[in-house]
């Protein structure tokens, strides 16, 4: 058999997330959908995050087994003419027989999108969180440099999940402010919980609003406790960029 | 009567263009029935660009005369709660009596967006045209140097329209390669011709794909002969940036 490695982007906003359920639409339905037919075989699709509802990718990686002989380009092609014009398969490789997107990753990239300014997007409206109170960016940064390094990160996790630790490690948060009120958090770590990256922006906005302190994040992130941190922030904001291996 | 100028931002893709039709949503149309609805008057509303059926604005500048003592702030905020998520006014300011956003423009900025990679974006499928074939971006740079000025652009209008005359200033365009083969065209002038920025993005394709020369968009413009030209670019790639006073 071969092991199919595939990176694919998608539009999260007509999904209910990425992991298959029954009577919803989901990305990972969508590829193994587009995957039986191209094969003629039943197809097992692992994906290295499972997004949720309303959530984008640049670059989601996941992977399958094929006894297909088609070659690499006519998978992708393959599947980018049966998918729907919000997903697209970017690459598909060849994987070692043991390769698994979802255990084997050392690494993801995430990017959460705000809109700050005075009156609501148009163009942006389903790829960012809208705030009509002003940033303070110069705060948010001062707040980010807490999250970086190895914590316990229980005040991060969307309660009722479980996880066999909550410790993780995240390895930079950038904030960077672009043009026209759009300020971009982008979140690097080896691993992350459920809703991780989007409280972790609740938190960051609540600092750029004055709500909290900077230094509050460090008393946040030790009380591991899950009503300290800030609500969760729109899945609508957040963008998977890429999974490292 | 006071006369007010509004900046408005949309997305295209839900409207037969700009300008009111009967039997199609036109973003004239919406705009008209949220002040009808807010001022209770009938409303004629003035934009400075009419737009494409497809294609968005940032900044499309439109005025209207109302004998309403309503505050700024309330017609604008008035208008967003009323209009539908895909478009919102920006601003809404007092003009002086006399104004008019389309006879007094004195310059306008298009952006015009290229995704060129080996397969189809899913995020920027409504924004952009998807190019498969390497461009140089050298080789546009090199083109794009002979639009700018006063030039008779009879090539880059679209055929069947009348202009009085076909001769506008072009005062810059600017080439710009990002992040994963997204390549922005930015046009600034003072006017422009129907279609004039999508034939011009058509013509500066071709020379990054080497179908012409770089130097050939002299002739072209010089034989003011809209079959010399390329095919004009999608409408979704196009965004109205701003208007110049």
């Amino acid at each position: 058999m071969r092991n199919i490695r595939l990176i694919v982007e998608y539009d999260g906003g007509g999904y209910a997330g990425w992991q298959v359920q029954p009577h919803a639409p989901t990305v990972q339905g969508a590829l193994v959908h587009a995957l039986e037919r191209l094969t003629g075989e039943r197809v097992s699709l692992v994906g290295a995050s499972r997004t949720d509802a309303g959530v984008h990718a640049l670059g989601q990686t996941a992977n399958f087994r094929t006894g297909s002989a088609l070659a690499l380009e006519r998978i992708r092609a393959g599947m980018n003419a049966l998918l729907p014009a919000d997903i697209v398969v970017r690459e598909a490789a060849e994987a070692e027989a043991e390769f698994d997107s979802r255990r084997d990753a050392r690494g993801k990239r995430y990017l959460y999108t705000i809109v700050n300014r005075d009156c609501r997007p148009a163009l942006l409206r389903d790829r960012a969180w809208f705030i009509d109170r002003p940033l303070d960016i110069a705060l948010m940064r001062e707040a980010a440099v807490h999250f970086v390094g190895r914590h316990d990160f229980a005040s991060f996790m969307a309660s009722g999940s479980d996880a066999a630790t909550t410790v993780r490690e995240i390895t930079s948060v950038e904030i960077d402010a672009k043009e026209d009120g759009v300020v971009e958090i982008s979140v690097g770590g080896t691993a992350f919980l459920r809703h991780m990256v989007r409280i972790m922006a609740g938190t960051l906005a609540d600092a750029g609003l004055g709500r909290i302190a900077p230094g509050d994040v460090a008393g946040i992130i030790e009380a591991a406790d899950r009503r300290r941190a800030a609500k969760t922030a729109p899945a609508r904001g957040l963008t998977l960029v890429r999974v490292e291996y």
